[in-house]
């Protein structure tokens, strides 16, 4: 079952956490074995999977990859954010995450994060749930 | 069901869109609602999603890769490409999208990319569509 | 079908070949089309497919993630593994691989490994099959 939410971003650079909007989505799916496909519609923003205990591990992510990756590099298109276009294919448009019995298999540690990288926007997460 | 298609790059380093021969695919299968995979059977290239309409978006893209992972850079693999092998493991080997009554759904400005790291060269593109 | 495996990784940083394992699981699922999703439980490692033949390219891979990605860079999360984190993210925390007529579909130099960036450890890897 295909689900689509929105979500609305507060900063340029921000990682958002959507697990329980994923969990909701496994939810109404009624799906007991498969996977969920979490799927950023967007060529500025992505989807990640890391740690949800210290925001210093997101903040040190956001970081890094602005290092890497500056606002400001000689680019040539020509509105400005090909930062975040980068971002967007280095971190990658979705994550794959598997259900067993109902419910999101996760690590302890991890949470499915939505990665804007041009906010703040009103943006969407499209979860599609397949099963096994 | 499983299509396998051939492309042939022209430049070392060079982003072809495929949005088109995945919906053909699509088509070919029939699925109705699912996600098709689309896999790199290759270790010097990658499949990525990102913006269509200015060419220098793409362009952009991979001229931070290899700013990133310069060609020459003290490597230890002796065949002279391990830029190559390094930008393939940074994007991916694959994207996964979604199928929504039979068609391809991706936002306004996504189109898939094959990303050539060692071309130009004859390649494959492999895609598996699943139902929902 | 969903199948849980160990594995104990030997250094802070390495390219583990998991290959073998997964065709394992391939095989106990008796599938005959469609693809397995190989996931990584963890926050400080990652799933990446590449070379199988030299191992110099996964030691070209690991070296050029850590002079992108130092050990030690100013970062925020006291537990000094932040490096892991954002390598994490980079790689990503899955493949999705294709399987036909009950058989792994590869490119002849590709393997699927496991990444470790903070070992050693004993580490998860999941394995879902779903039918085509």
């Amino acid at each position: 079952m295909l689900v689509k939410r929105s979500i609305t971003t507060s900063r340029r650079n921000e990682f958002i956490d959507i697990t329980s909007l994923v969990r909701e989505a496994i939810y109404e799916s009624a799906l007991v074995d498969g996977v969920a496909i979490v799927f950023c519609p967007h060529t500025t923003a992505a989807i990640t999977i890391n740690e949800n205990a210290d925001p210093g591990v997101t903040a040190d992510i956001l970081q890094k990859l602005s290092s890497l990756v500056p606002l400001r590099d000689g680019y040539s298109h020509a509105e400005g954010n090909s930062d975040a276009h980068v971002k967007s294919s280095l971190v990658g448009a979705s994550e794959t995450v598997i259900i067993e019995q109902g419910t999101l298999v996760l690590g302890v540690w991890q949470s499915i994060y939505f990665c804007e990288f041009d906010g703040p926007r009103s943006r969407n997460v499209y979860i599609q749930t397949l099963a096994a």
